[in-house]
């Protein structure tokens, strides 16, 4: 019912074939239904800093079965989650900006893909196309 | 390619005589390819809050390829990368305030700078010194 | 000169044959020269305690230009470098088991492969057989 | 009384010295009375590991008024301090073997330098040269 390595490949190689096609170096990574990451790959160029915010938002949308996306838009100062960003200090970072989306099964989240390394909108698109794959 | 313990010395003599031309003592680190420290000073009387800072704005810089400044301006709350501050719990801190600037060669990043001790101007215009003597 | 995505995947694929011949699966990380993650993979049944491990024997391996094997030699209670896995409290753990190997290009280390998720000697043929392949 | 930037920079000239005539690329860290870091340095070829060691070398040997070579062989299993290692959790690791030096001033500790890149025997020929041009 979880994400097989397998399962993250496919995903990975279509976030990377359109990561590609953007001419968007990323960073692409896989998270289980525990949270716990599958595989990560860093695109050639793709920043650094973003290995572990790719990582950190695969975990936060599986962790809340929501997209890193729409959870920013109710994590900003004045909404109801503001500060939800800092609040796992002994574990992974909350990431509350684009890239990061859940893989589902049968209605269920059993997984997130998150990538980072460009605009937001670049990060959301690469991370659609690679859960469109899952 | 990346920044030698020479080249970090060179960017650090021209942030110090720029900090000493404003009055502000300042931190000031350079970092390589990979975002690791070169070196790092602290000028007699700059704050002991700003090592660790003057550290996180040089691995911020290099590892997202950006000023921390430019970085800063997109990670406002409603910005899309508002919450990048608090991504990277197992790594460095990502700053997103002035005072990290790239270094440049050949127009690769190939290291930064940061510097932290004064206002936002004051680190900017310190670090921009020191990464001209690059 | 460092470690490209197309290099970690061939390191890795040697690494996972191997890991099937012996049957057990891993959690296989390949860093590159500056100690930053380019590819994870975790094999369907791995330990998700390694995930971390794996990472962490890669970044050390290359960090010391050295097998985590022979580290651990040196880091035993009475020997010269006893303590040195708890002295990177704000960065990577320093692993001081078996399972992280370099990779070498030209007699320069470039990057490093990492192995968790059985016994030493079994993280240890993973990993070599990994860095056979770079 | 404490160390200031001049200091640190004689004391890192005496060690990088010391350690071009041994052939080991360093990391050479001091830190002021404080405990807080005044300047650091990476020798080319030195390993990105010993960055923090360094530092914390410096930090500990400070932070309890001893060179870390003696606390370490108090800090093996069965003597007095065995753990001490790890009690730092929220901040510097330290440190227990070989490299880390008092900077002694009118009889009272001031600061400490703190040498990471070769042998225990190494990083403490470095170390003690560094501590004797303060």
């Amino acid at each position: 019912m979880s994400v097989t390595l397998a399962d993250a490949r496919r995903v990975i190689e279509a976030a990377e074939k359109r990561a590609d096609e953007i001419g968007q170096p990323m960073n692409i990574a896989v998270v289980d239904a525990g949270g716990n990451l599958v595989a990560h790959v860093r695109q050639d160029g793709a920043w650094i800093g973003s290995i572990e915010i790719s990582i950190s938002k695969a975990w936060t949308s599986k962790a809340f079965d929501i997209s890193t996306k729409d959870l920013g838009d109710n994590s900003q100062p004045t909404q109801q989650f503001f500060g939800i960003h800092t609040t796992n200090a002994h574990g992974r970072g909350v990431a509350i900006f684009a890239g990061g989306v859940p893989l589902t099964r049968d209605g269920e989240v059993v997984g997130a893909v998150g990538v980072s390394g460009g605009s937001g909108e670049q990060d959301q698109t690469v991370a659609e196309a690679g859960a469109a794959a899952f």
